[in-house]
């Protein structure tokens, strides 16, 4: 709650005041905080020993984010002159909260036990059931098992950081509605990627495409990460909704191009600064914009079918040779720098806040030139 | 929403009339339309065929349960003389949806492909997996894959119905409260329940008692199936605190005597009946109330650790016979008719409204009597 604010409509000048008064530099810490309280709590309200050791490692596994989302939300809000850095701060906390929730789960569909370079959840608690004797198997079932209960318990979490964020109910209520259409649009694009990496489509025919890459991608990761967190903070500051649908058409396709070029990270991206295997999208059969691309050639079709086709040990190096002689890096930075465009032009015919064009631009480079 | 409630405070005989008008008869068939409106509406705004593929199956999955949340929380709700039938229906949806989700992960962590006789979501999955020619065990992913999305989606479900129930600031903030606990417990004891099924006790200690799985028992399904419909039943008919309490301590009883009859109809129990194969527990070396009574009586356990030492392949029905002669069957009869009992003296001592306690007793019978 910002000392600042009035109850009245803010001038351009106190507007400008304020804006200075909320900014990362003041929510960013907030975040944190929220974060770690928000913990706490929940580690001592729970009922059992081996919850609260729970809590103890999904405190940790929440430390070291980038804190994508409370940024963007943080951005929005500050760009249309939000007055509470308290609840911008809550609101990106909720979405942080669901981001760890979905990790969670995505890492045991994709059976990976490290994220950022150490044993994640289910790597914890795979470690300890090995430690005791279970078969790795067992282990692993045992890592998985935690890591979804984890994952609700975080899912529950972001709905609780939500509800708190605003007691202005119309707010809430909006705030409500986009939280769960993220979510649901997540849920989809993690359905669609299980099935397209399985080989079943993303709908009736038999799917696999780039387009159906690149429509899976923005459902499964730019509307939750870049999309909603924008638009959040636009509805929280009070902007109009052709505003917040700009902001967050804008958000879609930068979030996009970041999946794009996470797919040419985890392929020919440095491991060491990654701190992610450039074997493992290739071992899982991943399809990602490469793999579609290079399989739309009927030539490197073929080599990729052999490869992939034989079920385990999908031979990575190999793999990734194909798919570099085959043009599909090239193709990949091509279309993240096409859809970074194509978001600046919109930003600028919504008419967005010069600050906020001139922000969202330096994202938009970050993420075309990201080493990790 | 009821036509005859009225805004000031109901004198005795208008009360009468108003439990009449809200009943089960009229809450039941609205806790259904408003499962089958919200999973229409969920699957029109999903973005993919395939999501809408899943809202199918997820509504099947949702049909021809016995509704027990939504039932308790109707029964506290017009015993406490709750007006809004409509709000008290939507209590009840969200309980079973949660329920649902709970129950899609449950099943992901048991290994379990058969709820109430067919397939679930996991099992539908993965004979869809078999029959595009994957191997089982990517085929048994994919089904558990796609199990956890949907309950996320059902999860996230429960907390959009819940927000909608009522416009009562205090009243939603109070059932969001005890929702996100009753979701805190249940996560809670199903990591005990994981924990303790591998070995790995349940606090520092090594864990395993009968009274480990108790707790177990009333933190996993207790609370969010009997204490937390019951307390919300209360809460939103404007019962006061001290009483909420009450009926809530009752829930647990019967709740946790219930758990306890379903460890012995999951070993003893009529398979045709249950619609549960009565090896499904043995066979993945579940601690129940059973097997821990048998393992506190060394001779038994002896006996016990050369069966479950083995790794794979317990012999049911040798392990059956082996908790059947130590008595186990008749000790859990004897702890679920000691639960039931202390629950009806706790509603006599908190002189529960005598209808709400005759209800309780009926209850009471069909826990300890039921073959299903």
């Amino acid at each position: 709650m910002s000392g600042t604010a009035t109850q009245t409509a803010a001038t351009p000048r106190e507007a400008s005041a304020v804006e200075e008064a909320v900014s990362w530099t003041r929510v960013g810490p907030r975040v944190e905080e929220l974060l770690a309280e928000f913990c706490a709590s929940q580690r001592a309200a729970a009922p059992l020993g081996r919850a609260r050791d729970l809590w103890d490692h999904l405190v940790r596994s929440l430390e070291g984010g980038k804190r994508v989302r409370p940024q963007l939300a943080c951005l929005a809000y500050t760009s249309f002159e939000g007055e509470s850095g308290g609840a911008c701060a809550a609101v990106g906390a909720a979405f942080e909260l669901l981001h760890a929730a979905l990790l969670l789960h995505d890492d045991v569909i994709d059976r990976d036990f490290v994220r950022r370079g150490r044993p994640n959840v289910a790597g914890i608690y795979r470690e300890d059931g090995l430690s005791r004797g279970l078969t790795p198997p067992e282990a692993g079932h045992l890592g998985a098992s935690v890591a979804i209960i984890a994952g609700d318990l975080l899912l529950t979490g972001s709905f609780r950081m939500l509800e708190g964020a605003t007691p202005m109910p119309a707010v809430r209520d909006r705030l409500a509605a986009l939280f769960h259409r993220a979510i649901a649009d997540a849920a989809a694009g993690e359905l669609a990627d299980v099935l397209l990496s399985h080989g079943a489509g993303m709908s009736a025919g038999a799917g696999g495409s780039v387009d159906d890459v690149l429509e899976m991608e923005r459902l499964k990761t730019a509307v939750y990460s870049f999309e909603a967190p924008l638009r959040a903070g636009a509805i929280l500051a009070g902007a109009a909704p052709g505003v917040v649908d700009a902001v967050g058409r804008v958000g879609t396709l930068i979030g996009v191009a970041y999946q794009v070029i996470d797919d040419v990270l985890g392929t020919f991206g440095d491991e060491r600064q990654t701190g992610k295997p450039t074997t493992s999208d290739l071992r899982e059969g991943k399809l990602t914009v490469l793999t579609a691309f290079a399989r739309e050639n009927p030539l490197v079709a073929r080599h990729l079918a052999q490869e992939f086709g034989g079920g385990d040990g999908h031979e990575p190096t190999r793999l990734r040779e194909i798919l570099d002689k085959a043009g599909a890096r090239g193709h990949a930075l091509n279309l993240a720098h096409a859809l970074v465009t194509e978001a600046l032009d919109e930003a600028r015919r919504a008419e967005l806040p010069p600050a906020l064009r001139s922000e969202l631009t330096r994202i938009c480079n970050h993420v075309l030139h990201r080493e990790s």
